[in-house]
């Protein structure tokens, strides 16, 4: 897990020919970078067709459409959140996999929302005029938000698209960014999650890897299949050895830029306090689950996310803790600082460094409690994230839109109702489980003697308390939801709901919390947008921002690495599927499913299953499509390796890279061991069959 | 797990025959007591029998003697540092069990020691004669810690009995306290892990259970079995349902008697502190154990271990958690403060509270930094603390025996050199894994300005620094050891061992810390010696000190419980184990050793298996031996339930239960499963066979 970058650093602050490195907007693609690095022209419709067949998952995570019927693929890891809901005692689809025959026995999915970006606009300009020059930084924040939600609004109203303002370069820029919306998202198949995550969690992040993380759904729009325009063309062949592919995705969040006190902050307080949060959890999910069989089956999503975030941030942490990494990031800010001292119009540059040590330590010093009350960490159950959206709703509605919290403005709202009222199912052991734990982590982080702690407790252990709050809470009824949020803030108090009134209880300090939040954001957004400009001036370039969760174009070649002395190749195959699982005497998480075992010899086992590339993504871009020179759907993303997990801090194509299953895989697997011909074909002809 | 204990704090500070709490001393057990509550006569001979049968386990735990041949059982999870010391790769003892058909086949354990007591004396009034009056803290300090060393010199040379001084009642009394000593221990019979804990963590601290946690050595001496006078005769019958049951064994740790402020450290900075160490090495060593079945084996007894302190401190937290238990324990100190202040004898009683106060606070200021620096939690690893031994004997053994640290004891040093230079496996993967981890959450803990964690990690990461230590050492080497050892200083500087000198690095804080802890911790004695003459003068009785892994003798009835609203019957049986087996469907933990299976139709299924009793037991307890009135063996203590976990803090029988393994499903086993008929004949007739 050694990590080199002084080269991918260098890279970061010079963008030179040297490395594929780069989560590009699709506005402002590396068309000099990949022309002269890899002689490929970027053409407007060839970015156009990806930018339009790539799919936005609002539960998190990535995929595309591959067929003219709606068919959407992306990993069964990111299908597992609308697969856990739509699963019963009696059925597990999350564990054992689905198969739909007919559109008839496709499964609907319950509060799915997936989004493609039919356009992006720059507002930076728009938005920075409407702050009054030396507003204090409560105001400037207040006249943003505004602002922001008037062009969401506006735009939404003229285009009936989800419009969303997002922000880039830590403030940088602004731009508009507009979605078709679906909300009609069908389950046509899913693996069983064994060969879905074979090698579970002890192979995540590890390659060589052996796992058909993938997940079909197709997704309609007034009943029937949607007839696209724009959808990849599924390759057969796949991905070869050292060919130049492409990946469009959402890749969630990266910290490239942050400056070395932002990062030092990182270190020293917000992964550490993250780290024994998730650990925490992880031991309570995993011993829960560890009951019984029905345990397991509620839990599963909760206790293979908390993993995978571990796992991710034991390694950012890591690479944090390297010198090697903070020396380079702390030369290379020493050098862009002498930079602008030599350029006069660079001074408010210089001086936002000041401006961003100062406001991460505001930031780091209620950082813990925001996290527990804002965060909602002391908190943690399903039933009190829709208490307090309950609430809130009732106080932030009533209000104009731009003076609203940004959750509740109108041009959210679709999104906002969709999840309020899903039906997933709440299991209230879990709940009170979860419940118990953050209740009596919190009291351990604040103290038993602090007052808000004591009201919240109100005089009964953690355990007690949880219990009284989740019998007596109404919220996992859909139709007490509706008549509240409806009704307001008077239904809403006259419900005298315990869960709601906790909510309420807390909302004082949580809100205050916030605007701290907001108002230090807005000082580091005005500051890093200082430093944006000067060091454009400086490179001539802007390059990429930082990952926001927005659609982005990475790219790399199919290669393997050498780690300590070993030379690892780029792929694996059904046959070393069936080694390692030999090797590890199939034994939980190395065991197969009954099927893969029976249908063994009918599976070629030369077929490629899983490759690496250097393409530079991170999570959230898990189910982007991978595609070749020509558009090509030959692969889709999953997983980075070990080596890759700090890249949130800074590329390094040395050892570290993007993990995919190969399009033969699917095929392959489909045809042989599912007997999911038809499907099969849809892939390959872009039609659905009769 | 909810936990009411009114009644058990009543009990606490009365001793009336309400219950059957208590961990007494065997210098001054319940007679009145058991002969009020129970109607039974304690003779002396009874309790010397009883003492002289009972055998404390170095590593922790506690067993009986079973025959005159030098039988000795204990609980399988107190034999699993013994059991994995002696496997390897190839024979993994631990996990696939153990039967010597003959005295040739038993295996010597590498560093067990195992003591037995001989003799109790009351050594206070000499110990606190030596303290000059008004001595300051660090002086008393000294001068006790002298008085205590010469006593265990002087009885050592003039018994040749291994001979501690422990202190009782937090410092108001102290008895010596005299040992046989064995160091040839060999291991006779393991049983299967799966069955040993069969439910594994999901079911630690459940009942109903089905574990047979047991396991058997024999004592040799002079490479023969040692000849005893006192052994326990087996009940082939065993226990009974209501029968009273004494238990006779070592509980390692209550904190019963600390006053409230001391309770409140424990619940507000130690626990969570601690909890936050075991979550993290949980994860840690779970999912390194996930990797391969042969890392599995090597953290197998770390990671049973944690499982273990996890639960049970998440259970202590939740108790000191619940506003009941604390609220009871508040009124008592207050009734009791309030009986102190009507007597003017008890005024120094009275001025302890505060003295204790101000103790706990400097202590809890400095105790992460002691915990990691002293403690040796920032350094997890064999490794560490074989180096800090070594560099720590050579500036120790120079000096007068009263003047060293504790450890270096002339009467400690056989002990001491026994684990010093055991030929354990250690293994390098392991310790970088925990090695690595520990600097970690150092760093985490200290932060990675302070200048003490920077000249630890010497300019590197956690994993390159842990690499660099671990690669360059020699300790693991036991003929490196000897020679260092034999050495002293002059031989471990010239050795310039990059571990030795990271401990040399690290001592001067870590003794300073020492020296503070021991300095408030002659405080805090002095002033619950204050408290404990005040309290018995009150009372009219001592009652029991807390638990200090001193023998003790605990009572109770076999008997079940009644928990929300369900009746726990007080025992299961070989029938209810393979009915639990096949409603988890064998499902690891939940799954039977081949043996098991086959031999089923063998077992008689209505067999007792694993029975609860109200005798007051905790950690430490395991491996007690559970006799009848007529003081034979009729069970094993290997566990407490969940509602039993908060009894560190104050006993209550209403839920709370001890669990026991039954001596007929011990014979049963050895006879239908595993076909160990000759030592099934020794534990019924106390003699070895041919």
């Amino acid at each position: 897990m050694k990590f080199i970058l002084s080269a991918g650093l260098v890279l970061l602050f010079t963008f030179t020919a040297g490395a594929d490195e780069g989560m590009w907007l699709f506005n402002q693609p590396p068309r000099v970078l990949l022309r002269e690095r890899h002689q490929f022209d970027v053409t407007d419709a060839w970015l156009e067709h990806l930018q339009k067949s790539s799919v936005r998952f609002g539960s998190g995570g990535s995929g595309s459409f591959v067929s003219a019927d709606g068919l959407l693929i992306s990993n069964h890891h990111v299908a597992a959140d609308a697969l856990q809901k739509v699963s019963s005692r009696e059925k597990n689809y999350l564990r054992d996999g689905f198969l739909a025959r007919t559109l008839a026995e496709e499964i609907k999915c319950l509060d799915l929302e997936v989004n493609v970006l039919e356009s992006i606009e720059d507002v930076t300009a728009r938005i920075n005029a409407a702050i009054p020059a030396d507003a204090a930084p409560a105001a400037a924040f207040a006249a943003r938000r505004q602002a922001i939600a008037a062009v969401e609004k506006e735009s939404l109203e003229r285009t009936g698209l989800r419009s969303d303002v997002v922000t880039l370069w830590q403030g940088g820029a602004y731009h508009l960014h507009r979605f078709k919306r679906y909300t009609d998202v069908r389950i046509v198949f899913a693996p069983e999650a064994q060969i879905a995550a074979f090698g579970g969690d002890a192979e995540n992040f590890e390659f060589p890897r052996h796992c058909l993380d993938v997940c079909l759904f197709r997704v309609y729009e007034n009943g029937q299949p949607v007839r696209l325009k724009h959808f990849l063309r599924f390759s057969a062949t796949g991905a070869a050895a050292g060919e130049l592919t492409f990946v469009s995705g959402h890749p969630g969040h990266t910290s490239r830029l942050l400056t070395v006190v932002e990062l030092q902050s990182h270190r020293d307080a917000g992964l550490p306090f993250r780290l024994n949060q998730l650990k925490r959890s992880e031991v309570l999910l995993g011993n829960w689950s560890a009951l019984n069989s029905e345990n397991a089956r509620r839990a599963k999503k909760s206790l293979n996310g908390t993993q995978n975030s571990r796992k991710a941030l034991d390694g950012r942490l890591a690479g944090l803790l390297d010198p090697e990494l903070m020396g380079a990031k702390a030369r290379a800010e020493a050098e862009l600082k002498a930079q602008f001292a030599a350029k006069p119009e660079a001074a408010a540059a210089l001086a936002a460094y000041d401006q961003i040590a100062a406001a991460t330590k505001t930031l780091q010093a209620q950082a813990i409690r925001h996290s527990l009350l804002e965060g909602g960490g002391g908190f943690s159950s399903d039933s009190f994230g829709i208490a307090r959206t309950l609430l809130r709703a009732a106080a932030e509605r009533p209000k104009p839109n731009g003076d609203r919290l940004r959750e509740f403005s109108d041009s959210g709202k679709a999104s906002l109702e969709l999840a309020l009222f899903s039906a997933k199912p709440i299991y209230p052991d879990l709940e009170l489980l979860t419940l118990t734990d953050a209740l009596t982590f919190m009291t351990g982080q604040l103290g038993t003697s602090d007052p808000l702690v004591q009201q919240i407790l109100a005089g009964k252990s953690p355990r007690a308390r949880a219990a009284e709050l989740l019998t007596g809470t109404q919220v996992r009824d859909v139709a007490f939801r509706r008549r509240l949020y409806e009704g307001g803030a008077g239904a809403v108090a006259a419900a005298n709901d315990p869960l709601i009134e906790l909510a309420r209880l807390v909302d004082g300090e949580a809100r205050a919390l916030r605007k701290v939040a907001e108002e230090q954001g807005e000082i580091k957004h005005q500051a890093h947008a200082a430093i944006a400009r000067a060091r454009n001036t400086v490179r001539g370039t802007a390059g990429y921002p930082d990952a926001t969760f927005t659609l982005r174009l990475a790219f790399g070649k199919v290669e393997g690495f050498t780690t300590a002395g070993q030379t690892v190749p780029p792929w694996t195959t059904y046959g070393t599927l069936y080694e390692r699982e030999r090797e590890m005497q199939s034994r939980p998480p190395f065991d197969l499913p009954p099927l893969w075992e029976k249908r063994r010899s009918q599976l070629n086992q030369k077929t490629p299953f899983n490759f690496i590339s250097t393409a530079d993504i991170i999570g959230g871009n898990s189910g982007s499509p991978v595609v070749n020179r020509a558009g090509e759907f030959v692969g889709i993303i999953f997983d980075g390796n070990l080596e890759s997990l700090p890249w949130d801090y800074a590329y390094s194509d040395r050892e570290g890279r993007a993990v995919s299953v190969h399009s033969a895989a699917i095929l392959e697997s489909l045809k042989q061991v599912y007997g999911a011909k038809v499907l099969a074909q849809e892939l390959l002809t872009g039609r659905r069959g009769s």
